[in-house]
C-alpha cells in the first residue's frame, strides 16, 4: 500500500518534466511546475467507501498528495473544513441553494493552512533546512508555524500594511520576520534576492509546486462533502490564485479516476478588489496572461497582488470551465461582511466577503440563475481582521439594568 | 428512529426532575439542571460503527444530545476538532504522551462555540425568542453569532476589559451589547435583574442546562479519537467549569452506553489563575464548594471568573476521579505560551496555555507519572488575545536582502 503515488513534476507551459524527489522551484522556462500521480495505481488502490472511515483532515487523500513518507506529514488537523448551507443569503441572493466552505476553522484561521501543511511537509521530506518567502501576511504565518512543527528555519517578508495579527503570528513562532515599506511584489523580490545569497528554500506562491497541491484539497472535500454531485458554480477570491488552479486540477483529477462526472464542470469564478483586478482586467480583454496592476489597494489585503505567477493558470480554469473573473469595491465588501454576519452568524474575513459580493452581483446580472448551486470559499476568519468592524457599545452601571 | 433519546431534566442537589419539553432555567432549590436520556434506548439504536461514517461535526452525537427535531439543528460544522499530538512537549515535559485538543478550529475560534451551538438550537426548539447573557467575551461572541443564524435576538453584558475581538464579533452581529467597568460577576447581576425586566431568557452559564451538554462532546469526541480508550489525565482550564463538568459527563455516559471500560476513569484536571483561583483553594481545603475571590485578576481572561454557579459539580467531577486543581501565574501562562508556538507551532490563547504550564507543573511534582498520556485541552485561539504578543521586527528596503 503506498501512501502516495506522485509520479512527477511538469511544466504546464513547455511539458518539461522534473523529480519529485528533488528540490524544485520552478521550470527553466520560467513557469510554474504541477505534480502528476500515477492515477491508475490510485484507482486501484483508493475507494469512496476507504475514504468514509477516515480522519477528517486533508491527509485522507494521501493518495492525491505529494508526501510519500507518512513521518514527514506536518498536521494540526486541518482540513475538511465545515460545508455551510446559508439558507438566508439564498434567500438574499434569490438563488437555490448557497453554501459556504468556511476555511476559517483551520490551523492559523486562514486557508493557507493547507498549502503551508502539504508544502512543508514535502519540504521536510526533501531535507531542506530553511526556507523563505514573501507575504500579505497570512501565508506567512501559515508557513511559520508549520515549520516549526517541522524543525525547519524560516524567514518571512512581510508589507508593513498586512494585518497586524498575522505579524505576530510570525513573531511568536520564532521565524525571522522582516518588513516592507510596499506591497507584496516588493517583498518578493527582497525574497529572490536573499534566497540566493543565502542558500534558502524560495517556497514564494507557485515558486514550489506543492502549495497547489495543499490548495486543492478544497476541491477533493467540496466533491466529496456533496456526495460526489459538483455544483453549477464555485467562487474563489483571487490574489496568487492558487486555490482556484488548485480546485480545477483537483476536478480534473477526480475526473480522471471516474469519481465524478465528467461531463458538467462547475463554473470557477476569480473575484477580486476593484483596486487590484489584473486577472478581471486580462479577462475582460480576453487575454491568457495578465500585467502588472500598478498602485495596487484594497481592505481584502490578502487579494493584493499586483501580478501573479500562475496567471495563465487562473485563467486557464477560468475559460476551460466557462467561469469569469469579477471585481467588487472596496465599501461593497465591507457591507457584505456585515450582512453575512447578521443574516448569518458568520464572521468572515474580506476576501470571503468578496466572494459572496460577486455572488451578489453574478446573481443580479443573470450570469448566475436562480436554479443554480453556488459554493462561495470564505478564506479566512473575521478575527484576523479587527479593523474592518467597529464596536461601539454603552457603558451600564453595576446597578443598573438594560432593556 | 430517533433524533434524539433525552428524557428530562434533574437537579444534581434535590433530585428535583423537569420537563426537557419546556423552558428551565435553574432549579427551584438554585442549583443548575442536568439533562438525562434514555440511554437503553441509545444502546439499541446507535453503534460505533455507525457513527464513523457520520459527519465530523458534534451533531454526530445527536442520540445524546437534548435537540429532538433536526430542523432546530443551528450549525456552522462545529466539533471534531483535531486531537493533535506534540512530541516536543511530551520530550520537554518528560510525558510519554502529550495531546492538545485544539478547540481554536470551530466557528468563532473559542471552545463556547460547543455550549451556544447546542444551547442556541435547544433555545430554538422551545420557542424562545430572545437570550441574555453576560461573559467574559467568547460565549458573548458564540452566543450571539449562532442567535442569528436561530433567528434570536440577544442580549450581551461584558466587562470594559474583556478581549476587543470579542467586543466587536458581538457587535458586527448584530446584538444588543453592553459594557460593564467591573467583572463577570457584574455583569451577571445586570442580566439577572434586565431578564426580569423585559421577559428575556436568562442563558447565563450553568442558568439553562443545555451548553453542557454541548461542551460534554469534547468528552465524546476525546474517547472517539483514541478509539475509546481513554488517557490517563485531562487537563481543562476552569472558570464557570462547564466544560470540565461536561467532560465528566460525557465519560460517565460512554460508561454506561458501555463504550468506553469502567474500571478506568482519566484524572480530571482543572486549571486555574493565581489571581483567580477558588476553586484551586476549595479543593486545597478540601471543600465541596468555593467561595467569591476577591479582587480578580489574569491575563487568560476567560478564566477570570470569582465564584461559578457549578463549582460544586466542578470540585465532585475532581473528587470522583481522583484529579486535582492546580493554580498558574501570569507569567508562566505567558511564557508557556511562547514556548508552545517555538516548539509546535501551535499559537494558543492563554487560558491553554495555563494548561499546559499545570501539565508540566504537575509532571515536575510527581502527580504525573512519565508513563502516562494526558490531554491538554486548548480552548481557542491564540489570534483572539493580540494584546498578549508583541511584534517587533525590523524594516528592510525595497532594494535590500535580508540575512
Amino acid at each position: 500500500m503506498a501512501y502516495s503515488f506522485v509520479s512527477h513534476l511538469y511544466c504546464p507551459k513547455c511539458q518539461n518534466t522534473y523529480s519529485a524527489d528533488e528540490k524544485a522551484n520552478v521550470c527553466a522556462c520560467g513557469s510554474p511546475l504541477l505534480v502528476s500521480y500515477d492515477y491508475a495505481g490510485i484507482k486501484a488502490q483508493l475507494t469512496k467507501e476507504t475514504l468514509v472511515k477516515r480522519k477528517p483532515d486533508l491527509w485522507r487523500y494521501h493518495e492525491l498528495l505529494p508526501v510519500k513518507n507518512k513521518e514527514n506529514v506536518t498536521s494540526f488537523g486541518e482540513g475538511m473544513t465545515p460545508l455551510i448551507e446559508m439558507k438566508n443569503l439564498s434567500e438574499e441572493y434569490g438563488i437555490k441553494t448557497v453554501w459556504m466552505k468556511d476555511e476559517g476553522l483551520i490551523h492559523t484561521g486562514s486557508f493557507k493552512a493547507r498549502g503551508s501543511a502539504v508544502g512543508v511537509s514535502k519540504a521536510k521530506e526533501l531535507n531542506i533546512k530553511e526556507i523563505a518567502m514573501p507575504t500579505n501576511g497570512n501565508a506567512g504565518a501559515a508557513w511559520a508555524l508549520y515549520a516549526v512543527k517541522a524543525g525547519i528555519k524560516s524567514h518571512i517578508v512581510m508589507p508593513l500594511d498586512a494585518p497586524l495579527i498575522t505579524r505576530k503570528e510570525v513573531y511568536i513562532s520564532g521565524a525571522n520576520l522582516y518588513l516592507v515599506d510596499g506591497v507584496i511584489s516588493d517583498a518578493g523580490k527582497i525574497v529572490a534576492r536573499s534566497v540566493k545569497e543565502n542558500g534558502w528554500f524560495d517556497v514564494s506562491t507557485l515558486k514550489e509546486p506543492y502549495r497547489i497541491e495543499g490548495k486543492k484539497t478544497m476541491g477533493l472535500e467540496i466533491a466529496e462533502q456533496l456526495d460526489w454531485e459538483l455544483p453549477d458554480v464555485i467562487v474563489y477570491p483571487t490574489g496568487g490564485g492558487v486555490g482556484l488552479i488548485g480546485i480545477y486540477k483537483a476536478i480534473k483529477e477526480l475526473m480522471e479516476l471516474g469519481w465524478v462526472k465528467k461531463d458538467k464542470f462547475p463554473r470557477l469564478v476569480a473575484v477580486q478588489a476593484e483596486g487590484c483586478a489584473p486577472i478581471v482586467k486580462a479577462f475582460n480583454e480576453g487575454k491568457r496572461e495578465s500585467e502588472f496592476w500598478q498602485d495596487s489597494k484594497t481592505s481584502a489585503f490578502g487579494i493584493n497582488v499586483p501580478k501573479a505567477l500562475g496567471d495563465f493558470l487562473v485563467l486557464e480554469a477560468i475559460y476551460e470551465t466557462s467561469g469569469c473573473a469579477i471585481a467588487v469595491d472596496d465599501d461593497t465588501i465591507l457591507s457584505e461582511q456585515q450582512l453575512i454576519a447578521q443574516k448569518e452568524g458568520a464572521f468572515i474575513c474580506p476576501e470571503g466577503a468578496a466572494t459572496f459580493a460577486a455572488i451578489r452581483k453574478l446573481r443580479e446580472s443573470g450570469w448566475i440563475k436562480s436554479h443554480e448551486s453556488v459554493i462561495g470559499l470564505n478564506t479566512g476568519m473575521g478575527i484576523k481582521y479587527p479593523e474592518t468592524v467597529e464596536a461601539d457599545a454603552p457603558l451600564v452601571g453595576k446597578e443598573e439594568a438594560i432593556y
